[in-house]
């Protein structure tokens, strides 16, 4: 099967020869997401992201302003204690599927560009933030393989009444949580398989339907961004199970575009379109302690 | 003036001539909060910390399961980079004015011991935790003198209903805060001056009387903790001004100790009185970008 690197997948991106969402491609590689500030906004977000690690994980950056292929990476090996590149050969503007475009903290348009190479100017600084995608195959492993996965779907996302700490021009913003349908008996091995994802959310942030209600998702059927994968009695419409799931939320990575819309931050932003992500050469047993 | 040191400080306390709140002490050194867990306990706390940093922010920790003078410190130096020790000559069971003992999650007696010399085991893990009075000195020097400083009284401490990320053992608890009243056209200023703390604390996380009711404090004038230093009416009690005032919510370290009681933890568990912190010989030029 293709798309068994991280590189094979920007390349395929770059070349616009792919075009779906990137869950399951690459197993056990780091997928990021992706957002482009003006410079003026990157000392305030690195701040945000510092105050705010499990929905805003930086795992790299823009080397100097206008940088799309130098990269600095926050990433640090869990066997050397050293900072580990996120990649080689990759380009901010190019190598996610899709992207958004935000003008004055409104979507310029609907319609998803494939590529950011009008928009990026040398003023630019892009960040990449850690995507829950990156333990998947982790729980697949585990025997807990997501069910937007099984369904070929791209994951519910969800816009929550929880706030981000603010930081600097970034105030009164909320999470983005994505959402994986379980059991309730198998909650907590989800915990345990997910934990030592630091740099990529972690475990989760709330489960259950007390959870839905505390993070103000008023009906998990209609999420923000992504395919739902969970009716309201807990069904999956995608089996005939009588089990019933609850739904497990994790911080998401499109918090800081949402937060670019709730602040409504002037000039240029730009990100991947949710659920279309960069993948990266780093993988999960390089920077955490897992098999 | 007594008390221009941390090391005096902590020598008053260990001789226990000093027995009341430590704000305004020893202007510019950095205070901390404390907590005493079991040693099976110290990865999930770690992980919370990491998870929470800004109501819990790691500054130390016990070297070793048993070890109250050797401390491992996580402060970084903003002029080295390297590691800063966070006192010479400290002892965990006595440098605080006064304590609190758990027992299972619930507190064994209301009188606040002035040491925890008898419920130290060798199989207890200390954890400094940032505390907001290290950016009080810097407030001052701005003209922005904190309400409690002025009334002679313990900052106003709050539980509230934001919810803190679970990790591992610690899920369900919420956000224990700090308040302090400013007048509105302030409050940017306050913003400025204590968003370089990073780890004490740093900038606030909510403000306002909206902030307030975001935070769940159903009553300003009934702190959880230490005493009221705003009347609902926005007036003080303290002075004759015809100013008004508005809450201001810092994230406070008596969050773990507030965590401890809301998830039950089995064991025996020690903190500092809150208000009564243990101080240290960093200052804050020492560790943050501040003059």
């Amino acid at each position: 099967m293709a798309y068994q690197t991280g590189l094979s997948v920007r390349q395929a991106a770059r070349t616009q020869s792919l075009t779906s969402p990137t869950a399951g491609l690459a197993p056990s590689h780091l997928q990021a997401n992706l957002i482009v500030l003006p410079s003026r906004y990157a000392s305030d977000f690195r701040l945000l992201c510092a105050r705010n690690p499990v929905p805003c994980p930086l795992i790299a950056e823009s080397s100097n302003p206008g940088s799309f292929s130098e990269l600095t990476s926050h990433l640090i090996s869990s066997k050397t204690g050293n900072r580990v590149p996120v990649a080689e050969d990759i380009d901010l503007r190019r190598d996610a599927p899709a992207y958004r475009v935000y003008q004055d903290g409104k979507l310029v348009s609907t319609e998803q560009p494939k590529d950011i190479l009008n928009e990026w100017t040398d003023d630019h600084v892009g960040f990449l933030i850690g995507c829950s995608f990156s333990f998947e195959d982790a729980l697949s492993r585990a025997g807990l393989t997501p069910r937007h996965m099984l369904q070929g779907r791209n994951v519910p996302m969800y816009r929550t009444t929880l706030p981000l700490l603010p930081a600097g021009v970034f105030t009164g913003a909320t999470y983005v949580v994505s959402m994986r349908p379980y059991r309730v008996s198998e909650i907590e091995r989800v915990r345990e398989v997910t934990r030592p994802f630091v740099q990529t959310h972690g475990e989760p942030i709330a489960w259950g339907w007390d959870g839905a209600k505390m993070l103000g998702i008023k009906d998990i059927t209609k999420p923000d961004w992504g395919e739902k994968s969970l009716a309201l009695d807990g069904k999956s419409d995608f089996t005939e199970e009588d089990e019933e799931y609850v739904p497990v939320f994790f911080g998401c990575g499109v918090t800081p575009q949402n937060a670019v819309l709730m602040t409504a931050l002037q000039g240029r932003v730009m990100g991947h379109a949710p659920g279309y992500m960069i993948v990266l050469d780093v993988r999960d047993a390089d920077v955490f302690g897992v098999a």
